[in-house]
């Protein structure tokens, strides 16, 4: 199978991108003496996390429990299940520790401290727990310096059958830095706070064995990770044209896009419509508040080079993309009805998240054209 | 079944507020003389669909062609796919048409028209095409008073096994609308922008049986539809927040919602995390532009009735949504973690997207909290 046999939008995972995303992420968790933990929200793919665990300990971080059930279907059994867990959600928890998995999860939260301590099953299947805490991101997480780690700490390791693991920080706001020099401040931040409150824990007679950092751009820009075990990034695997903007790759490295086929022509408004819209590309506006707004993504030719003037998708509804040159005049006799493009997405874990498998093409091949590979991804909950 | 038995994020559908959402535009197309042709791009259900075509002529539209094909399998053979066809697609538009299903496709296209008169299958199949015309809109479709319009229906009308069915126009505009008056001015110039394309049609000897005008706005507020046909609202099954806002329905009549269950508090800052991000809200952000801004969605109580204070889903990220109250405090008290809510979608269309199936609750049922059905839906291309 071809690219021009593929029905459109498709969604196209170039190989030879992914396998170097994850080799040059592999080796900064080497080089900072961090285990890699890949998150896998973003690629939800057995084939992508068998590639990006490969000489790490396997362990991976999933954000949804349909996930880690995925996962753990396909020989995973160390997976950290990184959002808060609701209380109701405890039991199917415990069914996965019944199967065998390491599933860590996690809370930032005394009362659901509490109903995990109290769940009817602990004593059986014996509940790894991490500690959200909140290094300076403002999203979830306990303070550093609040009473809360402590007390969480407290009920979960008095707990009969649970194991307080540890510490787990996400620094988001790394995703608003503007240059490399505030990355590197935050990731530091994180850094330090993540083995502050490891600290505290430990000097209030608690075990914290892992202290748990994550985000892309902190992990592609951390100058070190004394006391941190292991990282948890994940959208460097696929990266996309908001990473690229802040410096955690180049347009070069995005590997997935949105194969889309041109449709009409609005020469009198400087548009050409595509049939990928909101649906195929997701409404993610990132790049809205980045150095260069790319609307809802970057238009390149249907081989993913750049022979093209550069083109953005400028508006969406729910199948149509309207497309508009960055600057001067769209290509209009090089897109002709029925042409194919590419589009590399603002957010990849948004716009994969519409698809039910990648289209796998490999750069490296002597045909780049040839799709060699289907993979399956599991979405919902 | 009860809701307290699903897991969170879970899509809830109540059945009543449906059926009055579809018998009000259904009363308004016998009022106005036009067939409902509804567009199931919003609910990709055929259950909706079955309940949304009752006591009209049981046409459809759709988005995509695996709807097209996804409602042929559930009995209904007379669909409008409702998209510009790309060139490349008619092989799998011919396949439904062999099938016996009455596919009208649509194009405003020169280049598209000639691939459609050319298309090797035409003298089988006899492709039935629409014109997509452009009353305002400035998305898609040729302009009424343009000569590509006579231009594309002589390539049409002249093709041996090419039916001319008509012309077709969508005033997405209404969405930007802050005031009934201005919806009923562009449903005016919906109405009478596709009756003069038709005439402009027939006055150059061509047929036009069919002017097919769209959106829920101009379907709730047109004065009149006079020459035209049919309507294609799409979104008034569900109705939401936008609509609400807009005057298309009252907030009370969105029949589609969110369960999510809180995971965190974070009073420091007045807010609340819930386990539904970005995924299961989506990121459409049309109330941004709208008379009021929700965020990602109006946070209701577990019952989807308004006993707590106004609040929204202020920000997400991938499978976290955080809440903050309107004005004044969050009702911690009231949603202590492990508690449910229902979060109101800004975009029925693309929240709905994220779900394989709806959970079907009844709000006219003795037990309002009784799942009584699960309806699958259809997404993907």
């Amino acid at each position: 199978m071809k690219l021009a046999d593929l029905d459109t939008p498709s969604l196209v995972l170039d190989k030879q991108r992914l396998q170097a995303n994850i080799a040059r992420i592999g080796a900064r968790a080497k080089a900072l003496g961090v285990d890699l933990r890949p998150h896998m929200k973003t690629a939800k793919c057995a084939a992508v996390a068998k590639l990006a665990t490969a000489g790490h300990s396997g362990g991976i971080t999933v954000s949804t429990l349909k996930e880690a059930e995925y996962f753990a279907d396909h020989g995973f059994n160390d997976i950290t299940y990184a959002l808060g867990i609701a209380p109701a959600k405890l039991a199917r928890a415990a069914a996965l520790r019944r199967r065998g998995v390491a599933l860590s999860i996690v809370t930032d939260n005394i009362q659901v401290a509490h109903a995990i301590s109290r769940a009817p099953d602990t004593s059986v299947t014996g509940f790894e727990v991490m500690i959200d805490v909140d290094t300076g991101d403002g999203r979830a997480g306990v303070g550093i310096e609040s009473e809360d780690l402590i007390a969480i700490g407290k009920i979960l390791s008095d707990a009969t059958g649970v194991t307080l693991r540890g510490v787990l920080t996400h620094m988001g706001k790394s995703y608003s830095c503007r240059d490399i020099a505030s990355i590197v401040e935050l990731a530091e931040m994180e850094r330090a706070g993540a083995v502050r409150a490891a600290a505290r824990l430990r000097a209030a007679g608690m075990p914290c064995p892992v202290v748990s950092v994550g985000s892309t751009p902190t992990a592609t820009h951390a100058k070190n990770l004394d006391g941190v075990t292991e990282m948890r990034p994940g959208v460097f695997v696929f990266q996309d044209v908001f990473q690229a903007e802040i410096g955690s790759c180049a347009m070069g490295d995005i590997a997935v896009s949105v194969l889309a086929t041109v449709t009409g022509h609005h020469p009198e408004r400087g548009e050409i419509i595509i049939d990928a819209g909101g649906l195929a590309l997701s409404k993610d506006r990132s790049t809205a508040s980045g150095p260069r707004d790319v609307g809802y993504g970057l238009v390149v030719d249907e081989a993913c080079g750049h022979s093209l003037p550069e083109m953005f998708v400028a508006g969406v509804s729910q199948e149509h993309g309207i497309i508009r040159a960055m600057s001067g005049d769209l290509p209009y006799e090089h897109l002709m009805p029925g042409t194919r493009v590419r589009v590399l997405p603002n957010h990849a874990c948004f716009t994969a998240a519409a698809y039910d498998a990648y289209r796998v093409v490999d750069g490296s091949a002597a045909d780049k054209s040839a799709v060699v590979d289907t993979w399956p991804r599991v979405n919902g909950w």
